[in-house]
Formats: structure tokens, C-alpha cells, sequence
């Protein structure tokens, strides 16, 4: 006859787990219940902390809409995401040749909205957003720096005050993104805003659990970006604006040094791509790196 | 200038809470940090992976209804509800005098409706659900064995098919719950049907979970109780059909042997309570007692 008690219930649990035919997931499912109940004994919780944390899931998934994934904004401000990223980038750098001199990856966050519209070089998708001009323009390259012709560049970000196209307006309407390609040399350049530092939405349940932990939400300004190429690897990453604030206290652990980029403040006249402003703009050149995809 | 990795991240995160006022919380959220991070090193958790995860969270808090707690459902099934329980039972035994000489309690499960109907001693509960009859009856006291008078005694359970009322169709219509007292020597007494044996509902993320960990989701048969009276430590737990099947290996790891009970049959006549019964019913006697409440 089983007697489950606090001193049985987690090698039970485990022993559960006799029949699972998939070897990863077994592996998983028993370290996640082995530090789950590590936790909960570690920290003796109550039944009306357990309540709340039941609560609080509850909340999360059902406060989230598909432009607001709230349960990534957690990972995100738990430094989960980051972990996942780095660990990927960890692995890859022993399996690949060459992948450490890859453009380093960072967390994707909350805000990605597939379906930003394909627009030329040279763009720019800022679409009126608030915020003082900025050209980005690099290369894409393999780790050789060999340009790559035709990689698909995705990019997202705030505005100049620091709010995303989804936080505006619900419905939200869709403001500060684009997906681009590389020319023959593997060169981009698109407009749009020089990206603020701003807080992390604290509307739902992550902006609760950051104040009780007494924390600051804010994060240094910086463009999303997604880069892709055939036989290439994927690179998810930001580009961060030099002395930003808050680069030190990212509340997403987020900010590699490799990552931060300067915006040179130019004059009003003629940009490099020929578009003539009539204000002062920046320009932020960057090049990214990928690595070889994996061959069998 | 922060740099956040594999190596430093979880470091980092754990200094944010520096200014956490709530020492509990803090002390808390830095175990739950630390394990949380140290399972996805440990395992090598994959982006994939970690898409996986968030896209199960998020689906189990959108699929969860106000009478289906998924997450009371995978926490059961995780055996964490089983550990709260029991971590309770400890820490109570160790403050309380005679808290150990109790009725052990055990999980409240996913499928408490508060707000049953309150019924005179003697009713019958089960409103016409299929099931073999079965009058419960007993005692509420006190450590000491002193009845409780006036004690209240909130009962559900399934049919006997298996499944609860919140099951069988939407909106839900109230089926097998009670609120009743006990009279003045304690005692109490009701009808309801003899709860069978049945699976945990896996038409939800935690059927998904248990089906990829090769597991078993039947539980024992089972009638859930909440027992409080004044000046006494309130009770949730079950009464277990003895000889019920899966008593050795319930999905959510709630059995104590204590809490077994035989349903004794009896042969159609005038039960104990006057009730003539026209067909063979069950008779399960069962003693409840209370830990008296903590005084300052």
C-alpha cells in the first residue's frame, strides 16, 4: 500500500516516470521535479504561498493576448531566456567549427510579431513612430567574412519614448519593423528611430513580482534583430545603443559588450544611402556574423 | 559594463533582489531562481525546449476554466500538492501539541466548487447520480476524542462512473457536494454513492504531460472532505475506498493509509439513520480529528 508523505512523494514521483519511452524527456521531467521539490522543501512553503503561485500562473496565461506573451516576459525577467540563449550559443560553439566567431546571440523577448512587411533597402520602418532618425547598415557575413548575398534581416524595436507598436493601440497597428535582404555584397541599410531605454511592461503579472523583489524594470535602448541565410545558423539578437542607460542593469540580463553599437550623430544633409534629412541623424553601422549551419 | 552568460546570469539575477524588502519572498524567489537555473544547465534545456515549455504554460492557463484548475491538475500530478500537503502536516505537528494524533489531511484537488448547498443530517448529496449508495457516517472531535458539536463538513466527490459534475456539461449543474454540521455529540451523517475508481480528465496539457512521461492517471475512489470547526485547525482531506483499485499508485500521490475505509455492504432494509433502502447499500463510519488552532 503506497503512504505518501514529504518523504516519499518525490522518489515516487520519479519512480512514475518507469515507462516514459522518450529519453530526453525523461531526463527532463525527472531533473524539473527533482529541483521542483528540492525548492518547495528548501523553502518549507506554506499552502497559501503554494495558492498564490497557482494564482499567479493562472493570471499569467490568462492576461496574455498574442501580441503580449506574458509567461516569455518572465523567463525574460528571470533570466531564464538568457540562460537558454547562452547554453544554445555554448553548444554550438563546440559543435561548429568556427561558431565562436559568430555574432553573439541575446533573448528575443515578448514583442516579435511575424509578418513585418518585406521592404527594400533602404527603407524606412520607422512609419512616423516618435524618435530621432537612424541609419543602420552593416554586412552580413560568414564567420570568414565572406559576404552573404540575399540574408533576410528581421528587425524590431520601440520608439523613441520606448513603446512598442503593441502597447499603442488595441487592436495594435503595426509600427517599427521590417524584414529586408542583403544586396550582391551582403550590405543592408534600412531607417528608423534610435531606440530608448524604457521599463518593461509592468501592467500584468511580471510587474508584480518585480516590485515585490524590489527591482528596477527598466532596459537600455536597442533594436531587435533576426538574421537569416541559407546553409546558415539563425542569429536572434539586439543591437544596443552605446551608453544607453541602464546597460548595466538590464532587466532582462540581456547586454553582451559585443552587442553595443555606436550611434554617430551626424549633421542634416546628405546620409550615406543618398537620402538627404533636413535634421540631425544617426548612424549605426554593424556587421553581422554567421555561423555554418550543421552538416551531416 | 554587464556581460551576461551562461556563467554569470544566474549570479546577476539573484543580486537584482537586493532590494527586497519582504525577507520571506526574497528568501523564496532566490531558491526558486537557484533551482530553476540549475535544472536548465543541468538538462542543457534547447531553445525548442524552451518553447515548448512557455507555449505549455501559456496553453495551460488559457484552457483552464473557473471550475477546471489545470494548474491545480499538473501541480497534483507533479506531486507537489502531495508535498505541500504533507510539508503542512510536519511543520503543524512541530508547532501545534497533538497536531501528529490529527486526521492526516491530503490534496484538495481541481474540482472544489465552494458554495455547495448546505443540508440537514441525513440527506443524500448524490442527486440522482448513477453509483452504488453509501451512507457516511461518524464522528468530529477533538484531539482528545471530546466531540465537536456544530463542526461543518464540506463533501464532493464523483459519480459513481467516475466523473464530477464539472465534467458532465457546460455550464456545470451541482452534483455529490454538501455543506452539513454535526449535531450536538459530533456526530454526522449523509448519503452519497460509493465513489469508483477513475482517471484524472487528460483532454487538457496535463494529459499531454502524463502520456509523454509513459504514466498511469487513474486515481483511487475517493469522497474529498473539508472539516472545520471553531477554535480548530481546518481539514481538507479524502476518504479512500478500501480495496478501491490504484490505491498503490494514485496520479496525484494523495493516498495515506489512514485515510482508507471500508465500505461496508449491506443488504436492503432500514439503515442506521431510519432510511429504508430498497436495495443493498454501503456503510463507510469514519472519525475525523481536529488539531486544536494555534493560540498566541
Amino acid at each position: 500500500m503506497a503512504q505518501y508523505n514529504e518523504s516519499t512523494v518525490t522518489r515516487a514521483v520519479l519512480d512514475s516516470l518507469a515507462n516514459c519511452k522518450d529519453a530526453r524527456f525523461k531526463a527532463i521531467m525527472q531533473s524539473f521535479i527533482s529541483h521542483l521539490h528540492a525548492f518547495v522543501k528548501e523553502v518549507d512553503l506554506t499552502e497559501s504561498e503554494w495558492s498564490d503561485a497557482v494564482k499567479f500562473l493562472m493570471d499569467t496565461g490568462k492576461s496574455s493576448t498574442p501580441n503580449r506573451n506574458e509567461f516569455i516576459l518572465l523567463s525574460d525577467t528571470l533570466g531564464v531566456s538568457m540562460l537558454v540563449v547562452s547554453l544554445a550559443q555554448a553548444r554550438k560553439s563546440e559543435t561548429l567549427k568556427g561558431a565562436t566567431e559568430a555574432t553573439e546571440a541575446t533573448v528575443e523577448g515578448p514583442f516579435y510579431w511575424q509578418g513585418a512587411p518585406d521592404v527594400p533597402l533602404g527603407a524606412d520602418v520607422s512609419t512616423g513612430m516618435p524618435g530621432e532618425p537612424a541609419l543602420y547598415c552593416g554586412r552580413v557575413t560568414d564567420i570568414e567574412g565572406r559576404p552573404l548575398a540575399g540574408a533576410l534581416l528581421d528587425v524590431w524595436s520601440g520608439d523613441g519614448d520606448g513603446r512598442y507598436d503593441v502597447q499603442l493601440s488595441d487592436p495594435p497597428v503595426m509600427k517599427g519593423r521590417g524584414r529586408l535582404r542583403t544586396d550582391s555584397e551582403g550590405r543592408y541599410y534600412f531607417w528608423s528611430i534610435k531606440p530608448t531605454a524604457y521599463p518593461v511592461p509592468d501592467d500584468l503579472t511580471t510587474g508584480v513580482m518585480l516590485r515585490r523583489m524590489g527591482r528596477k524594470n527598466w532596459r537600455p535602448g536597442h533594436l531587435h534583430v533576426m538574421v537569416s541565410a541559407d546553409r546558415h545558423v539563425p542569429l536572434t539578437t539586439h543591437l544596443f545603443v552605446a551608453n544607453s542607460p541602464h546597460l548595466d542593469s538590464d532587466a532582462v540580463f540581456a547586454v553582451r559588450n559585443s552587442l553595443i553599437v555606436d550611434f554617430e550623430k551626424q549633421p542634416p544633409g546628405k546620409a550615406l544611402d543618398g537620402r538627404v534629412m533636413e535634421k540631425p541623424y544617426h548612424v549605426a553601422n554593424y556587421d553581422f556574423r554567421l555561423a555554418p549551419a550543421k552538416t551531416a
